[in-house]
């Protein structure tokens, strides 16, 4: 007989008790486990070209052309739709990215060590709001800040981080909770305080003071430079709990523009998967719903690990980011409790008296509940090429967790 | 006949409409009118060394050698004791410090403009934590950092300031209450967004990058780096609603250790004082209550200008510094909104529904409902020489507002 509970217990006290340090920044291609020429890691389950949504396929566009795989647009699309350009999940190899998640080769990326059980996570540069790659947009403005971020900003940051012996994500995280943020769609004071941290040790680099003093700016002024490493720390700590015979906690739960899919710790790398739903939120001026792509991004990661909407009490300034009060934003915390194993130590809520965030989706609970993860999320045009038109609340599809209970029950109860 | 209400909604209008932008650190001799040689100024209203409590003793003796008006402590307190050194309080020099506030001819200070009304205000530099010249510490140790500060960090900061255009300080605070500060006795994520707002001017600047480092770092890992901008800043926008004929908004409270004293916006320069409460909170390990030096500082006119206790419901997770629960940080805000004029229109509290912060206190309210401005703040050793013990919560004493009521019926109803 299995004991649910306490193989559930393991996985959640093992993200719990998980220590990702942001050790330093390198080039995808020498720390992320399996990539290679001509493959494009991408957000959510795995996806062909054809099934992707609009700021998916930009994405995948603009990764080709950031990797110089083609020469246009058109060349891109063709490269693409013959399958010359392999497609797979950051998840499946120890990455996470937000929005479309493209990561390829050449891009420098966050390198995350857990180090209380030695596994890595890996994730991609925050280009900051507007028209960026990861919702979709590849101009010439895009891939060349891209470029700049990969050849002038990532080394410095390399630079910095080991000169700052590692950053404890898990502690910025938990002060940055403190500070009106919930990680994932509010991550304004994590980022400053991410620059400040960093600031010093960037200034001891051997970048020239006018480089310095740009990287500064440009961190500085966005308000979600820390929401990759963030996903990173939060990869580590879910997938720390990932594998426990028998347990029914959510690992994974990630959206690529058309499909959600979740893992499940006790179900090994299976994908259940469903159609995305479509993030209801305030729009950018001149958009509006009709504009909206399904949901999409890593970034789901953070509720995952026990923050993100999870921990939005602890966040009321940002419903006048995504719609809604601040009553609600306490209510969708409260509620999460409802399906979760634990109460986080590490991370603490102080306008619910610093009870802990709720952590580890048990998806038996959501299914005898009916009450599933809340997500908070950015919001990207569903045509590719244009960006992020908004931000929001959405839903994972109820099957997801239907159909992964089954297989648990195939594989644990037969 | 007066429209006292009428004058009060014009004084706290100014208050309001202020706008304090940090323009640059300059010498206090240089920038601050009426400073001159053998001149200290302090917190609170006018105090003798005589009736100077420990802490303010310590600071004066620190400010003294500082200066180097004297070679050891006891020819600093001889100095002291003959009068050959002259003490004004900071207000009544367009200035403010926390804690003892001693502010000397040579010290650097912030420099902040009311760009709308065009009245000054200063604020000496923050030393951090710890053993500290505010505090009533003046060891060597405590005068090598000052003159660090002085020397080294306040050049660069002053080139920073101008390379920056200067700092809206009013948009900094509003920003920072919407994550976790209050202004006061939190001022964390404004620390931090400091930091990071004058980092890419501080690499601009023509110091070397170990000098650079070492301010970043300084600056970063002072959680009340900002303080004293702040300070200047509220003072900036109290003192814009003062002297409105018939209002009786109060302007100014502050405290020397010893009296705490208040000036109403319609009774011109006259100070109102009482004995100084003893504050109620959490103290460091080793200290207990019967260390703790009456109520003291300048720090009281982040409450004056609506922010501070004033703003608690914004910051709960300070309780775990000054005592309490959350909900007690809620209910002072509340309450704090039966005795103001105004609900700030710059300043909001996410948690009360972006309701804005209570501002103007009107003395009239509080005789009449008996309940008086509630402060935060950091508790000093009673002794002079050893510094910070604690931090907590204090009221001022109810007679000063009976004194300016009092005034004001003889000035104005007779």
């Amino acid at each position: 007989m299995i004991d649910i509970q306490k193989a559930n217990e393991t996985a959640v006290n093992r993200m719990m008790t998980a220590r990702p340090i942001l050790k330093t920044v390198a080039t995808a291609r020498d720390v992320i486990p399996g990539m290679r020429d001509k493959l494009l890691l991408h957000a959510g389950p795995p996806i062909t070209w054809q099934r992707a949504s609009g700021p998916m396929k930009g994405a995948i566009i603009g990764g080709i052309l950031f990797e110089g795989w083609a020469r246009d647009e058109g060349s891109a699309i063709e490269l693409a739709e013959t399958g010359a350009i392999k497609l797979e999940p950051c998840h499946e190899h120890d990455a996470v990215g937000p929005m479309a998640g493209i990561t390829s080769p050449s891009m420098k990326v966050y390198v995350v060590e857990n180090v209380t059980h030695g596994n890595m996570a890996y994730s991609n540069l925050n280009e900051g709001y507007g028209k960026v790659l990861r919702y979709g947009a590849y101009s010439t403005e895009v891939l060349d800040k891209l470029r700049w971020m990969n050849d002038v900003m990532g080394p410095v940051l390399a630079e910095a981080l080991v000169l700052s012996d590692g950053l404890d994500m898990r502690a910025l995280l938990a002060e940055s909770l403190h500070m009106g943020d919930e990680g994932h769609n509010r991550n304004k004071a994590g980022s400053i305080m991410f620059t400040t941290k960093l600031a010093p040790h960037i200034v001891n680099t051997d970048a020239t003071d006018a480089v310095k003093a740009e990287i500064l700016q440009f961190m500085g002024e966005n308000a979600l430079t820390v929401l990759n490493p963030v996903m990173a720390a939060c990869k580590a700590m879910a997938d720390a709990g990932h594998g426990i015979e028998g347990s029914t906690v959510m690992t994974v739960m990630a959206r690529n523009g058309t499909d959600l899919g979740i893992r499940v710790s006790g179900l090994g790398d299976q994908w259940f998967t469903g159609p995305v739903g479509q993030p209801d939120g305030l729009y950018f001026p001149g958009f509006t719903a009709d504009d909206a792509s399904g949901d999409i991004g890593d970034s789901t990661i953070t509720e995952t690990a026990g923050i993100g909407a999870f921990a939005m009490a602890s966040a009321p300034a940002i419903v006048t980011f995504i719609s809604g009060t601040p009553e609600m934003a306490i209510n969708t915390t409260l509620k999460m409790y409802e399906i979760t194993t634990a109460e986080h130590n590490a991370f603490s809520i102080p306008a619910l008296g610093f009870r802990g965030t709720p952590v580890g989706v048990d998806i038996r609970k959501v299914i005898e509940l009916g009450i599933r993860p809340q997500i908070n999320t950015g919001i990207a045009h569903r045509e590719p090429g244009i960006g992020q038109v908004g931000a929001g609340l959405v839903l994972p599809p109820m099957n997801v967790f239907e159909d992964a209970l089954l297989a648990y029950a195939q594989k644990y109860l037969t």
